[in-house]
This record gives C-alpha cells, sequence and structure tokens, in this order.
C-alpha cells in the first residue's frame, strides 16, 4: 500500500506516536472506533509509505502534530439553511476568519472554558466539514481544486456568541478562539476515498441528543469553490486547514437558544469519516490571576 | 555576550543564513542600515549565544523565519485618534483579527497586489509596533506580561478597504491576508532595550512624504494590557506575532481617500527599531489563470 485511506495519529499501547492508516473493524465506518492502524513512515505531506507494522491503537490524537498545522482558516454562514436561522443575507462570497494553532484539539479532549468565557450568554457547538490542505496552492482554478486536498475531516468550531458578536468590535476570531476551541478528527479520510465532499451527511450530537443534522451539499460556497477563492492572492500550505461553516441547528438558532453548560457532551459526526466527540469543561479560578 | 539586543535575520555574503545580533555604525539607530552582525547559534526562543563571528549581511530577510512564526494576531482600532477618524467609537476590548503565515515578508521584499485586489478601491498602509512573544504566556498578569516578549519589530499591516469592510461580510482577515501582505523588521530589538514600548514615535512614509507620525503612546490597550487580555483562556506561543493596531493618518482616513498605487514605495518606522520599506507591485495576469 502507498497512500493512505484514513489517516490516524495516536499514541500506540507501545508508548510510541505515530501516524497510520486506520484498520477498521468489519461493518464499521467511524475512525473513532478504530483499534489497530498500520504504521506510517515519512513526510505525510511529502514522501511517505504505509507499513506493514500494525500498531495497536490506545489513544487517538489530533489527527496533525502542531508543528505540521500551519493557518486555520474558517468560514462563516457557509450553510444556507444556517444563514437563514442567523437571519442573516447569504453571503455574495466566502466569509472568512482565522482560529489560532492552539485552538486545535483531539478527539476525547476536554473543551475548556476559560472564565473569560464563562461571563456572559452563547456557548454553542457547530459541526463542520475540515478540509486538510495537502499541497502548495495559489491561483488554483475551481476545477483543480480538490487535487490540492489532503483530505476530510470533522471539526466542532466551539463558539461564545457574546465574545463573538457583541463584544469582540465585530470580529469573530477571540469568541472563537480559546485554547481546545477547535476539535478535530477522528482521522483524515483521503480526498481520493470521498467521490464528493458536498454529499455527506453531517450532524451534531448534545448529550446524546441531536441538534444539527444536515448535509454539506446545503453548503453555499462548496470545497472546491472554497479552495478556489481563498487561494487568489494567497498561498494555501500543507497543512493548512480548512473549517468550512455549520449548518442549522446551533444553539444560536433556536427558540429558546440553547447554549453548552459544563460537562455537557458534543459528538461532532461526517458520513464517511466518523465521529469527535468532547466534554465542555469549565475551568476553575487559577492561583495565577 | 549572552543576550541580543537587535535581532536581525540575514543573508550574509557568504552564502548563508543566519540569526545575527546587529551591529550598527556609530550615529546610527536604524537597523536596516546594519552592514554587519555577530552570529547568533542555538534557539533565539530557548538556549542560544552571541558568538564573536561577525558575518557581513548581504540582505536583511524577515527577523524570523516561517517556521519560526505561530500564529499572527492584530489589533484593529487600537489608536484613539485612528478611531476617530475612522469614525468609530473606542473599543471596550481589544478588537482582535488574524494573517495568515503566508503573509509575512520582510524588509525590502516587493507587496505584491493580486488581481482580485487590484479590483474596487481601497488599498492602503498601516504602520504598526510588532511585538514578539518569547516564552509561553497563559493567564497572565499585566503587571508580569511584558517578562513575556522577546522584543519589538515595526510592520505594515497592508489593507484593501473594499474587500476588508465591504466584501468580507464584516471580517477584516481576507481584505488584509494576501501573500506578502505583513512586512515587518527591520530587526527585533530586544524588549529589554526598549524601557517603554508604548513612549515610542511611529510613521509611515509615502514616497517619501511623512502620512502618519504618531505615539505608540496613544495606544487604547498598551502593550503589556494587550498581552493580559489575549492570555485569556489563549496560550500564547514563541514565535506569535501581535500587530498591535495603526495610529491616525491611513489613506481611508483622509479626504479625499489616499490609496496605494502600482509602484508606491511605503517605509514604515519605529522610534529605537529603524524602518521597514516596500515597493507596492500590481500582479499581472497569470497564464494559470
Amino acid at each position: 500500500m502507498s497512500t493512505f485511506t484514513r489517516l490516524v495519529r495516536f499514541l500506540a499501547k507501545d508508548g510510541q506516536i505515530y501516524y497510520g492508516d486506520a484498520l477498521l473493524p468489519s461493518g464499521v465506518s467511524d475512525i473513532a472506533k478504530a483499534t489497530k492502524a498500520r504504521v506510517i513512515q515519512g513526510d505525510i505531506f511529502g514522501q511517505y509509505r504505509v507499513t506493514d507494522q500494525v500498531a495497536e491503537i490506545k489513544l487517538l490524537l489530533a489527527p496533525l502534530a502542531r508543528k505540521d498545522i500551519g493557518t486555520v482558516r474558517c468560514l462563516g454562514l457557509n450553510y444556507e439553511q444556517h444563514a437563514k436561522e442567523s437571519n442573516l443575507p447569504i453571503p455574495k462570497y466566502p466569509v472568512l476568519f482565522f482560529k489560532p494553532l492552539t485552538s486545535i484539539s483531539a478527539p476525547g479532549d476536554d473543551i475548556p472554558i476559560p472564565r473569560i468565557a464563562q461571563e456572559g450568554e452563547g456557548l454553542d457547538y457547530e459541526c463542520e466539514l475540515v478540509v486538510i490542505i495537502g499541497k502548495e496552492a495559489s491561483n488554483i482554478p475551481e476545477s483543480k481544486a480538490l487535487d490540492y486536498v489532503l483530505g476530510y475531516a470533522v471539526g466542532n468550531d466551539v463558539s461564545h456568541r457574546d465574545w463573538q458578536i457583541k463584544r469582540g468590535g465585530g470580529q469573530w476570531g477571540l469568541g472563537k478562539g480559546f485554547d481546545g476551541w477547535a476539535p478535530f478528527g477522528p482521522g483524515i479520510v483521503s480526498s481520493s476515498a470521498i467521490a464528493d465532499p458536498n454529499a455527506l451527511h453531517i450532524s451534531t450530537k448534545l448529550n446524546g441528543q441531536t441538534v444539527q443534522s444536515s448535509s454539506t451539499k446545503d453548503m453555499i460556497f462548496g470545497v472546491a469553490k472554497t479552495i478556489a477563492f481563498l487561494s487568489q492572492g494567497t498561498t494555501l500550505l500543507p497543512g493548512d486547514l480548512i473549517f468550512t461553516g455549520t449548518p442549522q441547528g446551533v444553539g444560536m438558532g433556536r427558540k429558546p437558544a440553547l447554549w453548552l453548560k459544563d460537562g455537557d457532551q458534543v459528538e461532532v459526526c461526517l458520513e464517511g469519516v466518523g465521529s469527535c466527540t468532547n466534554r465542555v469543561v469549565f475551568e476553575k479560578p487559577s492561583s495565577k490571576l
């Protein structure tokens, strides 16, 4: 085997951290349930090899190490029904914002809610298809855009609506950028294994109850169009992530609003990829403050 | 010598790229005029040594290699007089946005204006004090915030007002984030060599004419307050950059507005640090498009 199908990064039972190609039990499609993987050697953005060495997975990590991640881009208002529930017009161009590297976390990690985000209202979930760029991409036409994709994952664009919308001066990054507020995983499914990234079911379960359930076909700017647009005058680099926006059903769009609470469990799911589950944990006052 | 005063990264006449501590000719304070530097060995964010080896500078590069830069944060509306010229209220909290890694460039580099940013109006300059984080910083009180600073540089937050404000859905990152739209340099002056980062003259010259001239004391949120605020619930990492906002005098604030044109030369200057000069170059249509 020369290329991966389901890239995972994991702590193995032998105590080592590896990149690997997940081996799923028969009848299982959620990478989060993988217990074994073929170890990958080399540079996953360059020359690598899926070996015959099978390692047992003790813990899935974020699918990319922080040193392998570049810039984290996110789209806002990129699903038609979500734009409608937000009472906002359909955007004419993709609405771009960014998250810092420290927001990235792994399936199973707690989502820490710092004191600053315990003020006010509006702690919310957003399931999103995450695109991982595999090759340097500059001024790419839409027809070739998917050639630059390493693969796809599912992520949660955790948001605090007061800081995002009211207190951030209109800029969304602060209220969406706290440590661990961009869990993604459980692995990266190769773009060659997903025929059309804009025909996948995507959903969120909050404490086991489905709160978002949609399809990536509701995206206003599909994956190829998004990459083509973002690459205009901007070089996308291997390891750059694009969170492509969330469908309807967020807490802010409900009547009454539904905000995350301490201890809540949030599971975001993407068809063909699997699930990423995280628990909301309010931080206690620190002696450092 | 064990610590640097003026960190530069440069191509030397011997063909090597080094980090170094700039040696300035007598009576010169602008690092951009340095012709020699003591070579630095080791990790500038960890253990390093300023050696006795003096190298001749052929070309100054961006003061940090891309692999040494983490997240690029920027503040908007952080000078009182600039908020006034923008007809916007003084923000209650710092207004945070981000730039991608590919926006970073060096003194002397061209500022490429891609086709997408040649549409519409509003190509603008913004001189800014740039803070370089030296140590991991999480939940830091204002009184200790400057201990986490490696040093200071000057940067240009190049902006396209139509994309920033009108076409970006209200999010500023796209219209400020094109390749090479965050030149910074000419070097990094150690925080130990700048007693008060909020008492420095800062200015911009456009084709030799002064268009911005102010002091960092006009900042609404000073450097220490900014770091303390941004570190709440967010871990700032060594190599993270913070562009701290621009004073009055931007092209958008003038009557009539003053927009950058193809071939313009922009020089941003910070007292005690020096100057970063770049030329605006409109890109020609590419055969790739």
